[in-house]
């Protein structure tokens, strides 16, 4: 799974590799064959470097008595980022890392399961991103994006479709779902739009007129 | 761990068990320790009673070619729910079916992990029970509960404690908290309050004037 021979234009998503539950290697081989560029949040690297991947960037802010430098011959050439700022997650800080190298787009892996306020923070904090960085979370149950103000794309039959709104969201239309929204408001806590599905093999269109919708494809 | 034979009052909390990831055996043992009540919701009962636990309800929609009288007889007395409303998930039918008998509240286990969809759900849509029932959501990482306009409680020093909006939440102050809140609003996927925790051992004060806010206590 090695990349630092590849010449890369930065026009593909990058990898995150953060600190939460590791998710299982045929995910993550299918998110490395295009030898993307690999960020890993700070002592998860111990847990990635176990399993054989080269690491690009090592990100974090290191405060729990863990030497970075440590991995600068092992993972040559490794470029160390050191994010003292609290006032963001690490998973923010390589969202504006790879905004500040231009890239467009992440995967984000291992920023689920495990301790509850982190996942919840990781996956409503891709809101914010939508105009500067397009975000994918995946784990072995689960794929979230955030979408825009008009959404299509083709998904086969009984396809799990659950949408959840991150705050109010205002005007949700849809097609090709079974549970039809019709200029319908969600709020969080009190109505989301969980465990929709797909009507029939084709376009499904998603359509709201203001506020931030996630867009969730789990499984069981 | 049988209960049968146990004279409930009900006011006890109940025990919920979801149908998410397991928990560990210690944190079901402590809280079955007290002989709660247990509802079990849907095929999650075929785990459960692999791990030698008495269920006193079975509630669920049973829509995936499950036969729940097959558990009448070996979990004899059983009390079979059937809730074929799609309108609510079986959580929050659980809720619904506690607070019709009157017990004032209950702990969630295995309500989070796997899908993120059904994840999120659980943990916001405990918002909507404010004043019916007393929720607190626990895995291997989390303890997850509602808060109060005025909340107080003795803690050691550096519990790691995480405040996260569901919505918008105004007017939010602490004391003995490292990063303090002073009438400041926090919102969901903006500007959460997550990842402080206790200056010293002793009271922490949260209090808030409008919206939604749980509290996390989440560890690694």
């Amino acid at each position: 799974m090695s990349s630092h021979h590849i010449v890369r234009d930065d026009q593909e998503p990058a990898l995150i590799i953060a600190n939460g539950l590791a998710c299982n290697q045929e995910l993550l081989g299918q998110l490395l064959e295009w030898s993307p560029l690999v960020i890993v949040l700070d002592s998860a690297i111990e847990r990635v470097l176990e399993l054989g991947i080269k690491v690009d960037v090592l990100l974090g802010d290191f405060d729990r008595g863990f030497d970075p430098n440590y991995y600068k011959e092992s993972q040559y050439p490794i470029e160390i980022v050191h994010t003292p700022n609290q006032d963001k997650t690490d998973l923010e800080k390589a969202f504006d890392y790879l905004i500040a190298r231009g890239i467009p787009a992440a995967n984000v892996v291992w920023a689920t399961g495990k301790r509850a306020d982190h996942t919840i923070t990781n996956i409503t904090n891709i809101v914010r991103y939508r105009t500067m960085l397009k975000i994918v979370i995946l784990d072995d149950h689960s794929k979230i994006h955030l979408l825009p103000k008009k959404f299509e794309k083709w998904y086969p039959k009984k396809t799990p479709i659950s949408l959840i709104p991150i705050g109010e969201v205002f005007g949700i239309s849809s097609k090709n779902l079974f549970y039809p929204l019709q200029n319908d408001t969600l709020t969080i806590g009190y109505k989301t739009g969980s465990s929709n599905h797909v009507i029939e093999d084709g376009i499904v269109t998603i359509e709201h007129q203001k506020g931030d919708l996630l867009l969730m494809e789990c499984w069981d």
